[in-house]
């Protein structure tokens, strides 16, 4: 029997859950109840419960989770107890910015290359990392086992950027161009859009 | 009678189909049905239809949506139809992307002042902005009536900006800091955490 599909909305949710965990832990906070952790994200307890009992008992009643436990189970089931290769493409402003926030983050998601088409920034260094030219992608995907790519470049050239990580062997795109991308069934695309976060948040003003 | 609450969700998709026909009204397509937009999309035709029907009567059956008028509808819902002056905190790599990408924009969203606390920085222009001192920020947002505030700022700064903002008087904040803010009610935060973004991607991989 297959198992439940669970939905994108508590996929979301788990990352939120993990970074607090993570910092109680780094306190040494050992428990945590879900009225706690509800309080401090403000999300609902009741609402955090059921999303963590889609993957098992986490808890004990009386108690609260066992953080450090609770942080092992959920980098498993986002599957960041192995290292992800990533690799961006686009390295303006946007690109150097993501550059050095994954640079500090201690997870397995790390960005392992850069790309560019412009030769004024081609060869350059984003910290550890040189600028190389975009022709050189696919071969370094294959040679670095790179799973996930992230898209800053313009809107215009989003689309052939992404035909050249999937043609590449790229399983998933986070898309910061504000564009929808066509990619074949299979991999998966998240997008950073600022203008979407934007418009969104507006609706909320009073 | 109190409108009924629409979802987060819904209200997150809006701004994913004002997109896409502000895209077919510059190619000048002047109507459009669920089905098209669904399959562009990726998304299902009947949640298009359901999520536009809460807002009222948009789409004519057999005929489909004008394009024109439906994109003036989204936009008057999401609040998009009057100017929305917002400010930037940080003026680093990704305060400079963020400036950039939405000077470009054609909406009524749009970065009106930009403040950091490094003098190195300050007196910089960004575009057509100049780098304020943080200190300024609380006369400036009155001055410009600022109702969006955007953090851009490492994540141990970003708790102090966010109390500065609430203090000046901001509606809503878009937080770009990897760190959960504590604002009073009444104030909407939204998250682009690029790390959240990657860690719900990481649960796609094949």
């Amino acid at each position: 029997m297959k198992a439940p599909k669970i939905s994108d909305a508590v996929i979301r949710r788990l990352p939120v859950y993990l970074r607090y965990l993570t910092y109680l832990d780094s306190l040494g906070v050992k428990t945590v109840s879900s009225q706690e952790l509800g309080e401090k994200l403000g999300m609902n307890p009741a609402q955090i419960r059921k999303d963590l009992a889609h993957f098992g008992e986490f808890g004990c009643k009386g108690v609260g989770y066992d953080v450090p436990y609770l942080i092992e189970k959920i980098r498993q089931i986002l599957k960041l107890d192995r290292p992800i290769p990533l690799c961006l493409v686009g390295a303006g402003h946007l690109g150097h910015a993501l550059c050095h926030y994954t640079m500090y983050r201690q997870d397995n998601l790390r960005i392992v290359a850069v790309f560019d088409n412009d030769p004024a920034k081609i060869g350059r260094e984003i910290g550890v990392l040189r600028i190389q030219p975009i022709e050189e992608l696919p071969d370094t995907v294959k040679a670095k086992g790179i799973r996930i790519g992230i898209i800053a470049v313009p809107a215009d050239a989003a689309q052939r950027v992404a035909d050249l990580l999937v043609e590449a062997g790229i399983e998933a795109i986070l898309n910061f161009a504000p564009v929808n991308l066509r990619v074949k069934e299979g991999v998966r695309v998240h997008h950073a859009d600022v203008t979407l976060e934007l418009h969104s948040l507006a609706y909320y003003l009073p």
